[in-house]
């Protein structure tokens, strides 16, 4: 063992890494659990003490924390947006937003970005995850939080879509539907587009639902008009489930454009909560995450990352069934307890 | 006339601006009218030719701009902003956003924010322009235009908010209703609270309808549907006016839960054109602004200020009604065209 006495500055050095680093090390702040192992060994190979002086010095905060969103035009994402807001507003910090209009290589630019201002924190509010964002975060100094899709190599707050959708999808069986259609999204959207629908299908046919129809649209309210008037010309659903409350809205206007009645024709179910759905008449039966929490949450564990405090690799975000007057009970007498 | 040659920091230490306001003025750029004066009669007395090289010197541009606006959680603020930041990402600039929750003081951090960021220029989306903000965009020498609101010392865009309500107040007016409530929010609100409300009062006094009523509520569901249940209790309108689409919907519900029907009861107009309005059975009657339109403008015109383009210090957009179906014709038989 070496008994040399080494610098902070050196031992970033040996380490290939930044000096603030090495300081956020001493510090108890965020440092790569890999970045971490080598710092510990060239520190205990040089038999190194830090002087007050420098375990006082801590790394450079700017109280500032860069949220990546796809998109601020959508309820549920401006819910979750304004609420990860607030929490951090009042803890102090100052809080960047870009909206990368569901272009991912933006947000891949605005990781660098973020990291160029040397903020103290990212929160990822993603649709997909790819491999790229793998690398970015793997690579980052910086702490990074992925919001509504699940990442397996970091930490994320994930909404428990598959679950929302397995209940729905039961849901629509035990009132007695058997001819159900499900107004799915895109694939490209896990969580929306694959877990949820996966849950509602697996229901569905699990509880030996006999006719499951299934459709796919974008999040605009003329794409999903067009797609169930055309449906709707031939095929008779008792029921519509749809991926979310607007899509769901847009099924009203068809049905009574078509002269039929939620829910005496066509029963309706949503995903989303969103406060409109409540005002339609009749009011829509959705499932609802609780957005404002999942924002506190996002929130707090971007905090306990910057201070290197343990957080969850995952955390779920769970959902209630708003009930709504858009389901028909089909059950034959008898059948219904 | 002194003959001495003058450097371009000796310009900005006599004229008491940063050397990069020099450069921006060599080389066309934003400089403000005050200083700009100030430059050019300091190059006259020196008789200062810059050199080619310093002529090409452009300030550093970042290629970013700020936005800074009181809500991401609601409809129209969501549409301006989606339309600002696709005009510009599509132009090549970073837009980051700042979110204040209608936090004044925090506007005015936010625009110090982004002149310690170094950003191209700053787009403040406002409910209400203050003595602040007018000292700090005097002072600002990053370009700022402000959004919704109308400000006297500089640039903005704003929405023809007068004459919106005016037109709607006719309308109600000559459909022949005589008993009208206009629900209105605070007049914190300069455009919504007090132009908008201000146009529809004046056209319902003009054309003599002969009972006005005004409620005052926020921007809330909640709120909102308490203060028109409680109205309707010993009240019968055969119109209301609400200030926004959200504040028509909430009457919807409360007309609904009463036992009334829209428009054979109680009629109603909105303002906004939310898309969601056109879902609703009667779909409503409202008066829409052109928000992607505005946002575009915004951004052709934040880019124009910073290129030292000419730009209108004020720029309206206009607005159209979408018919619906919740306006119940009541004028007398024969009175009727």
């Amino acid at each position: 063992m070496k008994h040399k006495r080494i610098t902070m500055k050196e031992i970033a050095e040996e380490a290939g890494v930044a000096k603030s680093t090495v300081s956020r090390y001493f510090n108890d702040g965020y440092v790569k659990e890999e970045t971490r192992e080598k710092i510990r060994k060239i520190i205990e190979a040089h038999d190194y003490e830090p002087s007050a002086a420098a375990s006082n010095l801590k790394a450079k905060e700017t109280k500032t924390i860069g949220i990546i969103a796809p998109t601020i035009n959508s309820n549920t994402s401006s819910r979750l947006l304004t609420s990860i807001n607030a929490y951090l507003k009042e803890k102090g910090y100052t809080v960047i937003l870009i909206d990368t209009d569901h272009d991912i290589n933006d947000e891949i630019r605005s990781i660098q970005y973020f990291e160029s201002l040397r903020v103290d924190g990212i929160i990822l509010v993603a649709t997909n995850i790819n491999l790229i964002h793998q690398k970015l975060v793997h690579e980052s100094q910086i702490p990074i939080l992925i919001v509504a899709q699940h990442f397996k190599n970091g930490v994320s707050i994930i909404y428990d879509d598959y679950r929302a959708g397995y209940a729905a999808g039961e849901y629509a069986a035990k009132m007695g539907h058997e001819n159900v259609l499900f107004l799915g999204v895109n694939r490209v959207d896990e969580a929306v587009g694959v877990q949820r629908r996966k849950g509602v299908l697996e229901a569905l046919e699990e509880y030996g639902v006999p006719k499951i129809h299934m459709r796919e649209t974008d999040f605009s309210f003329s794409k999903t008009r067009k797609v169930i008037r055309h449906y709707l010309e031939d095929h008779h659903p008792t029921m519509i489930i749809a991926a979310t409350d607007n899509l769901a809205l847009a099924c009203y206007k068809e049905i009574a454009e078509k002269g039929l009645r939620v829910p005496e024709d066509i029963s309706l179910i949503g995903f989303g909560g969103y406060e409109v759905s409540e005002l339609i008449t009749p009011s829509l039966c959705t499932y609802r995450f609780d957005y404002e929490l999942a924002g506190k949450m996002a929130g707090a564990t971007i905090l306990s990352l910057i201070k290197g405090d343990p957080v969850a690799t995952t955390q779920v975000i769970g959902f209630r069934k708003i009930e709504g007057g858009s389901v028909q009970d089909r059950r034959k007498k008898g059948e219904a307890k």
